[in-house]
């Protein structure tokens, strides 16, 4: 299930209820922080680090085995770049698809989020990349980089940086400035809707990457985004005078 | 602001206190009786039909003008195709950007909602592109369709069709179809979490268009895409053993 940005004001009541009604909630230690404590109060909770993912889900899914009403969350979105596909995987891997029932709770993913706090970049067609390379081969994000920055696609950077995984995010830079103006704008959003939120609009040309860490989220316009006082714009259409 | 899928159980707890706060409504008459009854009353509300988006926009910034706190409400994510640009963009030609207080309510867009219907189809990266060429020449979106095809992402298909505009479909189908084979799993999601919900799995080859019409949104697979069980899934990596 989905937290969304992690603000309570954000949370679907049907996702609160979920979280109310399980008995055991299972997530990565810095999303459960997010959960008011209240919620998580007489229930069994499972937290793990960020790595130990299949871990994880194995547990949720022996809890659920047992009969238990079990939660596995996700901050975001836990349909897009979360743990609802692991979970499937993992259940029809052990051929157990049929015998547990799972239901994805979706929730405001943080490109959403981002895009609210930079104006409207989103009003038009746009791709969504993450720039990690532990479970996909590099080759494979620098082609939809490519792709996508020639089609002129608004772009959205997940997971643009990590404390080992330093340079993706420069060469992807490099890629989408070979299609877009230096002037393009591009949105940073870090900790959307939480604590120490920080939300900036820079250009391609001035894009400080040291601003950029494993929280942030990019938005790179496409050729018609435009900086309008202090938001981000995507117009709707193409030359069209609104 | 959005009001997510339309269920007021996926309505996020801010967007709630909006409606409730705001003494004027603007919104397209179907999406205004996504609100509950009880929220409108005694409120001035203004709606008008789909084509009408800046008249409606332009209504609304009268009503701020006159100080009156005005909700315009779009479903899904007011930021995905939604009203937050256009008006955005209606005040910045007005030179009002300074002068007019907005914020964007995110909420759950129709990708996210249609995703967790189907399973977990956007583990991976996706295009969002929308069929309709009213305000985008055909070019840049069969552009599109095929650069995001080619790249191998999961693809997003909004307005895929209405009465009057059915070719489109056809094309991008067929442009998909020249890069994916026949087995590609295909989502189709009609009025997600609402009434008359119809979730269908289905595949590139197997694909009637007939079941598509404006209020579907159509998500492809790409080269990963399985359907296990009932579910349609895109695993999180590349030939990663789960």
């Amino acid at each position: 299930m989905s937290l969304g940005p992690g603000d309570p004001d954000y949370l679907a009541p049907r996702a609160k209820g979920v979280l109310k009604d399980a008995s055991v909630i299972v997530g990565y230690r810095t999303y459960m922080q997010l959960i008011e404590p209240a919620v998580l109060e007489g229930k069994e909770t499972i937290e793990t680090g960020m790595t130990d993912e299949i871990q994880r889900c194995q547990l949720a899914i022996e809890k659920a085995l047992e009969g238990k009403d079990t939660a596995v969350v996700s901050s975001g979105d836990a349909g897009i770049y979360g743990m609802a596909g692991l979970v499937l995987q993992l259940l029809e891997e052990r051929k157990l698809l049929g015998e547990v029932n799972v239901e994805v709770i979706p929730g405001i993913p943080a490109l959403s989020a981002a895009a609210a706090l930079l104006g409207a970049p989103l009003m038009h067609d746009f791709a969504v990349i993450s720039l990690s390379d532990l479970l996909t081969p590099w080759e494979v994000i620098q082609s939809r980089v490519e792709a996508a920055a020639k089609a002129d696609f608004v772009i959205v950077l997940y997971n643009p940086k990590s404390k080992k995984r330093t340079w993706q995010l420069d060469r992807a830079i490099e890629m989408i400035s070979e299609h877009r103006s230096g002037e393009t704008p591009v949105g940073l959003v870090r900790n959307a809707m939480r604590e120490a939120q920080a939300v900036r609009i820079t250009t391609l040309s001035h894009l400080d990457k040291s601003e950029v860490d494993m929280l942030t989220i990019l938005l790179v316009g496409n050729s018609q985004t435009q900086i309008m006082g202090e938001k981000m714009v995507t117009p709707r259409g193409y030359n069209i005078k609104v």
